[in-house]
């Protein structure tokens, strides 16, 4: 027997098909939107339209935006000589939280992946080539993906790639989070640090 | 510096309105929604309105429906003379799934909780009662609310009220969940379990 109407299910269906959210809290958001004001589901239904068709991808750094160069690549200000390769937009959004980095971007939308040709085809790896290609102020490449294996495998094809290109190709310091401590550090982090310590 | 534009920051808030939905979630669903392909945007903010504009509250036991009254309501297979009263339409699906219960519901959409006067029109406890007076055939009312101050607090105020009227009030039994490890389980549980022990 169905517990839900038609329209509900649906619901529920569509909002366990994103990410982190599984049934149980796709039914808690379901019945919370069911339990909503008419004017508030109106609201929500049309931030999801008006944030998906406004929302374009800048031209330059492939970062979502609503304006295309984006405020980043259309900031006279940056430092155009260096780029950051980041996985995802949120990562742009980290970076510029800590006010350090005053250089460009380049989002790659997901990683290097050669066993899965449908992912690769929404990486943004070209889009990066071709820009370095074109714009020979750029001086450094920093490669700012996930400490993952699919990061660090990202890493190695990039830096291969611009081998001969007299671009410095940089990956972001691996080792110790701060406020860590060494007792709980894992042995890769630690190996890690060990090999990266800089003289004080 | 914002770092997202007005549209995207307009669907960040949305989502983390949503219960459950922290800021740094409220991210992750805004962006994956971004990377949607249009269709797919587009059928998430449609079921959010279908859902919403097509789910009504059933007149009987005020459960989210589509058609009024909703299929339990009008199930004639249905045992009349007993009401499970819980907090939200989601333990109906809980009390369904289990095809131990077989009587009617009647969901409150909330809890008794005299200070809070603004919750309280919500509930649907004089629904409930009206519906008592109304129904001669009703001889039992499980309080099936929450094992929570409120709920321990509602299911006493419906007991109370209902005490003259001939109507046999219960309430769900406390003890230990099967699985559960005596050593492992909180004071208060195992003394209801005591208290509630049955003759084997």
């Amino acid at each position: 027997m169905a517990h839900y109407s038609p329209s509900v299910e649906n619901l529920i269906n569509r909002m366990a098909s994103l990410p982190g959210i599984g049934r149980k809290s796709a039914h808690r958001l379901a019945f919370h939107i069911l339990s909503m004001d008419k004017e508030d589901a109106k609201a929500l239904s049309e931030a999801i339209l008006e944030a998906h068709s406004k929302t374009i991808r800048c031209s330059c750094c492939q970062n979502f935006t609503d304006s295309d160069p984006c405020p980043i690549c259309s900031d006279l200000k940056r430092d155009k000589t260096t780029i950051c390769v980041v996985e995802s937009p949120r990562d742009v959004a980290t970076f510029e939280r800590t006010h350090e980095y005053r250089g460009l971007y380049h989002v790659l939308h997901g990683v290097y992946n050669p066993i899965d040709p449908k992912a690769m085809e929404r990486v943004t790896l070209k889009q990066l080539f071709a820009r370095l290609s074109e714009d020979s102020s750029i001086n450094e490449v920093i490669v700012a993906t996930n400490q993952s294996t699919e990061g660090n495998a990202t890493a190695l094809y990039i830096s291969r790639l611009l081998k001969d290109t007299g671009i410095k190709v940089t990956r972001l310091a691996s080792g110790l989070p701060m406020g860590s401590d060494i007792e709980y550090v894992d042995d890769l982090t630690l190996s890690n640090a060990l090999r990266g310590r800089i003289q004080i």
